[in-house]
């Protein structure tokens, strides 16, 4: 099988499906049966403003450090930190101290993401 | 709200539940409302043994090198390599290449890994 398989069960580093976000914001996805990976990368002072979903969120910073607010509390997070959003909270993510790389994980698949 | 309470949006480093799952093998997890997250640490060849079960595993690989064997594939996996494991799929986890750390989302909760 191969990377572009989507039967495949592995991907290589690079090889997800990639999207622009927002300026400075990109993701690499891998899509499974009902979850969906996301590798996020931040350039410097990029932000994904305030917004919610009816996916869960969770995730973990693998390197740099990101702002966080979700719900109304903020915090600075920093590799190994890991979050959890239910569906419907308000979340917001500052890249404040230089690039940063987070991975993400959504429950239902985000469709928007493939 | 505190990284021990139930309903804390962010988990510190090294703060989620602890198992030692296997010689060599533990993990932190944070358990969401449908999906929990799991960093596991491999130290130099250790075994994660042939198994499966009903869940949906995805991954991505932190640091260091493992050989996995997914449904009879093998493939040895670095740095940014993502994995998706269908619910009943056996796999196995090698360190063939010194000490790794991988993080691993299930779905639904993986209750014993609380």
């Amino acid at each position: 099988m191969s990377d572009h398989d989507p039967g495949a069960y592995f991907v290589t580093d690079g090889q997800g499906s990639h999207h622009d976000l927002f300026p400075g914001v990109s993701i690499k996805t891998t899509t499974g049966t009902n979850m969906l990976l996301s590798v996020v990368t931040f350039e410097p002072d990029s932000v994904v403003p305030d917004h919610s979903h009816p996916h869960e969120q969770m995730g973990m910073m693998i390197s740099g450090r990101l702002q966080f607010t979700v719900g109304g509390v903020t915090r600075t997070l920093g590799p190994g930190d890991t979050w959890r959003i239910p569906g419907g909270v308000v979340h917001k993510v500052v890249a404040i101290d230089g690039p940063a790389v987070a991975l993400d994980v959504f429950h239902p698949i985000r469709e928007d993401y493939r």
